[in-house]
C-alpha cells in the first residue's frame, strides 16, 4: 500500500477496464447530474425519449465514420461483454448455417477457431460447451518452445485445413479469431486475419477486436472478408457494460425455424436480428457506457481519427519494445516480433521473479499502476490503449531505463 | 420545447430509467475521476483488483441486509435487463426441471404465467418463442370492462388451474409473475403473490420485481415461497445495465446434461450456476451501475432501510390517488384500488385527450417531466420511485389541484 494518490500523479496502464481520457470523464461527470440542460442526468432519461435516442444514433454514426464501417453492416449495442458474444456468435451463426444449407437436425454444424491466446481458447471452449463442435485451425501453443505458451502466429502453411474441401455443407459455419489477445500480448498484423483456402474462406469470418478496436484502421479489403466484428467497450471505447457488434446485414435473418426439436431458440436479447430490428433499443440499453463512448468517439474524431491514433499507437509500442529488445536480457518479451501486440506489452525481467516483483512495486511507488501480468501468466503487462499519451509512455520508458540501470548496478 | 432547465428546478417522474438521489450522483461523479483515492476512476479499475472486488461484495451484502435476503439465496449481478431474464428463467428452470424429473427429450416442459400487465405478457411471449410452451394462470385483461385492459388482479378463484393435479411431471417447471407492472400501474399487494393449489404451489416461483424492488420489505413467508427474484437496476437501484438476480441455491446445479440432442446448452453468461460459481465475476461486470447501486444501498440503510422507505412510499402514493379519487372524474385511475401500484400511478384526465395533453404541457413548463403515459396506453403516468421525496410529491399534488381548478373554471 502506498497510501492515497491522485489522478494527475497516476499512470494507469491496466489491461482493461482501463484508463479513459480525463476530459471525457469530466464531461461525463457533469452529464450524470444534468445532461444537455435537461435538468436530468444521462442515466435518468427515458431511453425512448428524443434526447437519448438521438445520442444512441449519433454514437453509432460516429463509430461508423471512425472505422469506415461499410453500409452493409449493422452496428449493434449489446450487453454481456465478449463472453456473451462467445455464445451469441455460435447460436446465431449455427442457426443461420442450418437455415441456409437446410441441414437435417442430426447433422452436426461446426465452428472453426484460430487459437492464438487465452481469449480465443475461451471462445472455442464456450462453443464446444454450448454444443457446437469446434475445428481447431491452429493452436499456437504447439509452436512455442515449451509447447504451452502463446507467443507467435505461424503462417497458414502450418494450419490445419483437413475438412473435405468440396463439401460446403461440411464446412464450418464460421471462422473465428481474436485480433488482439489481451492476456498474452499477441496481435494479428495490420492486414488482419490471413486468407484461407475453401471452404474456410467462404465461411462467415468473426473477429473479436475487444482490446484493439479503434487502435488502427480496418482496411476495405479486411471489411470485405469480415462477417462479424465485436468488441467490449472497456478498453478503447468506454466503461464496461456495453458491447459493440458489427454484423453484415445478410446474416440478419429470422432464425426461429432453424432450431432442432427440443432445443431452445436464440434468446431475444442475444439475437442479432431482434437487436437490429429494434435499433438496439429492444430493451433498456446500458445508457452510461453509450454516453461515454459517444464522448470518446467525438474526441477521437476531433483529434484526427484512426489515422492519427494508429500512428501514435505505433510510436508508443515501438518505444517500449525497443527498450526491451535493447536491454540485453534485462527485459524479455516472450512474443515473436511479428505477433507482438501494440496494446498489451507482455514482458518479464530476465533476473527472475524477485526482480519482477520489485519492478512492479517500484512502479507503483511512482504512480505507475495495474501492470501486474495476468494471474495465469505472472510477469509484467503494460497496456498502452488509446487514452495513454506519448508523454505517458515516455514516463514508462524513463522508469524502465532507470530501473534497469539501478538493477544492473546492484 | 421549454429551453434549458436545471436539476434543482426539475421534478423527474419518469418510469425508468428514472431519477436517482442527487447526493448519490454527486459522489458517483467524483468517483468517475478518482475512486477512493486510488488516482483512478471506478470504471478504470481492474474488476479483479482488490478495490473493485471489495466493492462488489459490499454491494451484495448491503442488498442482503436491506431486503433480508435469506442465506439460502445467492445474489447475482448480471446484465441484459429484465428481457434477458425472460430467457434466463426459462432456459435455467426448464433444464433444472428436466434433470430433476428425468424427463425424456420429447416430453414438453411448460412454464405457468400470471399475466397482469405488459411485462408479464412479454415474459410469457419470450418463453413461447424460445420453445417452452406456457400455461396462462390468468390473463387479467379478460376481467376489464373492454376486455383488453390490465386493470385488476382478481382472486385465485378466477384463475385457471387445469393441469392434472397429481402428476408433478406434467406440472409447470415454474410459476412466473411480475410484482409491479410498470406500464399499466398494477401491483400485487404487500402479501405478494397468492398461494396456489398443487402442482403450482411446488413449482419454482419467479418474481420480476424490476420496478418495485426495495420499495417495501419482502416478508419471510414470501421469501419461503420464492425461488427467483430479479430486478433491473434502473428504477430503485441505479443506472441501467445491471440486473440483480436472487436465486435459491438448490436451483444452482450443473445443467449441461439436461439438454436434448441438437439443442444449445445455456450460454455461460446466462447460466445462474456459472455466475454463482464466479461470484458474478465470470467476466467483466457493469462496474459503474454496481458502484452507484452501492451508494444507493448505503444511503437507504443510513436513512432507515426498507421499513422507512415503505412508509414514505405508501404516503406518497396515497396522496396522489386521493387527489384522483376526490376529483369527481376530473382525473380517472383505470386500476382497481386493491391492485394499484405505489410506484407507477397511471391516470387520465376525464376531459379527454386535449386535457391530457394540456396537463403534460403545463407540467413540463413547471419542470415536472417524463410523465407521458406509455406509448401503448397514452394518458399520464407519474412514477414515484424511492428517489422521489414527499416534498416532491407535494409539488406534484399542488400542480394537480391547481390544474384541476383552472380546468374546472374554464
Amino acid at each position: 500500500m502506498t497510501g492515497s494518490s491522485n489522478r494527475a500523479e497516476t499512470l494507469n496502464l491496466g489491461a482493461g477496464p482501463c484508463m479513459l481520457p480525463t476530459t471525457v470523464l469530466e464531461t461525463a461527470a457533469r452529464g450524470l447530474l444534468d445532461y444537455n440542460e435537461t435538468g436530468m442526468g444521462i442515466t435518468e432519461l427515458s431511453h425512448r425519449g428524443k434526447d437519448f435516442v438521438a445520442l444512441n444514433t449519433k454514437t453509432q454514426n460516429s463509430l461508423r465514420t471512425l472505422l469506415d464501417v461499410p453500409d452493409r453492416f449493422e452496428i449493434l449495442f449489446m450487453q454481456g461483454g465478449g463472453s456473451q458474444q462467445f455464445s451469441c456468435v455460435v447460436m446465431n451463426l449455427v442457426n443461420h448455417f442450418r437455415l441456409k444449407h437446410q441441414t437435417s437436425p442430426d447433422e452436426t454444424v461446426t465452428g472453426a477457431y484460430a487459437i492464438t491466446g487465452g481469449w480465443s481458447l475461451k471462445a472455442a471452449g464456450e462453443s464446444a460447451r454450448l454444443g457446437c463442435p469446434t475445428h481447431t485451425l491452429i493452436d499456437t501453443r504447439k509452436f512455442s518452445s515449451d509447447g504451452k505458451s502463446f507467443t507467435s502466429i505461424p503462417s497458414t502453411s502450418e494450419w490445419n485445413f483437413d475438412i473435405p474441401k468440396n463439401d460446403t455443407r461440411k464446412g464450418p459455419a464460421f471462422v473465428y479469431y481474436c485480433d488482439n489477445e489481451t492476456v498474452h500480448g499477441v496481435e494479428f498484423g495490420q492486414q488482419g486475419f490471413p486468407s484461407l483456402p475453401e471452404p474456410y474462406n467462404s465461411a462467415t469470418l468473426v473477429a473479436d477486436m475487444s482490446s484493439n478496436i479503434l487502435s488502427r484502421r480496418i482496411s476495405p479489403s479486411l471489411w470485405n472478408r469480415l462477417g462479424i466484428v465485436y468488441a467490449g467497450a472497456q478498453k478503447n471505447m468506454g466503461p464496461s457494460g456495453l458491447t459493440v457488434v458489427m454484423v453484415r446485414k445478410d446474416l440478419l435473418v429470422d432464425l426461429d425455424e432453424a432450431v432442432p426439436f427440443g432445443g431452445f431458440r436464440v434468446p431475444a436479447v442475444l439475437s442479432y436480428k431482434i437487436q437490429a430490428d429494434n435499433q438496439s433499443l429492444y430493451n433498456t440499453p446500458p445508457m452510461f457506457p453509450i454516453y461515454v463512448c459517444n464522448l470518446v468517439f467525438e474526441d477521437l474524431l476531433a483529434r484526427g481519427g484512426l489515422e492519427m491514433i494508429e500512428r501514435v499507437n505505433s510510436q508508443k509500442a515501438i518505444a517500449v519494445y525497443q527498450i526491451i529488445d535493447q536491454s540485453q536480457g534485462f527485459y524479455v518479451s516472450p512474443v515473436k516480433p511479428d505477433a507482438r501486440s501494440r496494446m498489451n506489452i507482455v514482458f518479464i525481467c530476465g533476473g527472475g521473479a524477485e526482480v519482477n516483483n520489485r519492478f512492479i512495486a517500484e512502479a507503483e511507488k511512482q504512480g505507475i499502476k495495474q501492470i501486474k501480468g495476468h494471474r495465469t501468466l505472472g510477469g509484467i503487462r503494460t497496456s498502452l490503449y488509446n487514452a495513454i499519451t506519448l508523454e505517458q509512455v515516455d514516463v514508462l520508458c524513463k522508469f524502465m531505463l532507470a530501473f534497469m540501470k539501478s538493477g544492473n548496478s546492484r
